[in-house]
């Protein structure tokens, strides 16, 4: 029987939200960190994404403003207010809740964010500099980043070490993927259009899941030792469940953790981690633009 | 006996010159392509790649012009060289011949260069761009292009292949590996710090080598139809030539093209397909400026 380390994200993003409380109240004398937050349309799902957001930064001290566009409004009224922020210097990071409705052109808009406020780490500029060997970004993705700070937290050698990502989004599996490639993994990327998986997810050191498809990741299809990080949120009928559901990851978790010698669970794996790494990065943002 | 093909980038390559020839030829009521080369110090093997740049250019008729400084130049005037070129209509591409002298810092220089000028595709918004799904660069490299072209023309497939790079550089490695990404292949990056390459390489459908390890990959280490791509260019003693050197790719060719279904020579395989789609882009970026 292996020892298998459940790796802990909502105790640790606690302790690192504590961490940037601390370090924001040695920074009073100067002002709170701001973060601004722009939601466009009523989706249900991005208007409880952003209220925790903005409940974790109350915690932590970071001033965040919502701004609020109907469906309908046009690309120049989003750009101009982004214009405004990125010369707003009490805004430190920006950030606009994807998904945005298909009438506007995602890339138009993230690439108005300044890159130096780019708290969500999407700008082209900061992609490509995650991507080239030698640059350091601005900001790195929240959720990539904070899988990554689980590994080092559990002092998992990356370097060296073979990854393997499942999903290749913009948001996460990319990302993901040129991080690990940063921290010298030897990094295979699979998706949808990948042929024979099992192959590819039975030779990893490390698995990081972001594909959507609940419990898909097979204790059969991993080498014993493996590291599993399941970025996966999805839900499932569950009648024993008063809402008639429950969220599961990407992976068969009860199973997979026999073999693995660290694992996230889902809730409370990756999750908390996404939130403490935006606020991170908003301290940072604001540091830097303070010349800390 | 496996049914191999000898990849002939010589001859594609100038089948590729003869189309761009063709095409310039159309457009000369508009002015020709223009194609600014920057030389920074005097080492002798970018001079020679510099000459067979403006070589090639000449034949195809884009007008090339090459720029010389001293090693000892400051950042400030390669930087008004290149805030000027920006700003000329006639200058189409723009590139800095690299390596530039350590005293001056890469990532600034590059990032100096508009994005829109940007042929050899190595800005951060180009590489940014090349990696993010839905994205698509002003540029790409010249290399990974001419790997990918030489693909296409022998019609071999690429999306849901394993494609394995060894090599992570700026300029070949990763570039490589996200244009095999962009066109749905599985992809794993191999590096220095991989252990077990064999273990990754004997799965592979595509195998692209740019590590300037002559002759390291083994027939034994590759699977039976795999396609090789050779971007290794290494100098090796041979007492049997006049110079007393030959050149050999990473790949150990004469044995594994017995296994191979198709593979790139060295030279006479990807070489010579780097400046074809040099002029490539030029002429790209021509049309794009001039609205065609």
């Amino acid at each position: 029987m292996y020892m298998t380390h459940i790796i802990n994200g909502k105790k640790i993003s606690q302790k690192i939200l504590k961490e940037i409380e601390e370090e924001i109240i040695r920074y009073s004398h100067i002002r709170k960190p701001g973060l601004a937050v722009i939601q466009i349309g009523n989706r249900s799902d991005s208007t409880i994404y952003i209220r925790k957001k903005a409940e974790a930064c109350k915690l932590v001290g970071i001033e965040s403003k919502i701004y609020n566009f109907e469906t309908t409004v046009s690309i120049n009224e989003v750009c101009s207010l982004l214009f405004r922020l990125n010369n707003d210097d009490d805004v430190n990071g920006i950030l606009v809740q994807l998904p945005i409705p298909e009438h506007l052109n995602n890339e138009e808009i993230l690439s108005k964010i300044s890159y130096r406020k780019d708290i969500d780490g999407f700008h082209v500029r900061n992609i490509g500099s995650l991507a080239m060997s030698g640059r350091t970004p601005y900001f790195v993705p929240c959720t990539p980043l904070g899988c990554l700070e689980l590994l080092k937290r559990y002092n998992i050698t990356i370097e060296g070490k073979h990854a393997v990502i499942v999903g290749k989004s913009n948001i996460v599996g990319l990302p993901m993927s040129l991080l690990l490639l940063k921290n010298q993994a030897t990094v295979t990327i699979c998706h949808s259009e990948t042929k024979d998986i099992v192959n590819h997810l039975k030779m990893a050191d490390i698995v990081v899941s972001a594909c959507g498809c609940p419990r898909m990741i097979k204790k059969e299809w991993l080498k014993e030792g493996v590291v599993v990080i399941d970025v996966g949120i999805n839900s499932i009928p569950d009648s024993t469940r008063k809402r008639g559901y429950r969220l599961v990851g990407d992976v068969d978790f009860e199973n997979v953790k026999e073999i693995a010698s660290a694992i996230t669970p889902v809730p409370g794996g990756v999750g908390p981690m996404t939130v403490a790494m935006l606020l991170r990065n908003t301290l940072d943002g604001f540091k830097r633009q303070n010349g800390i």
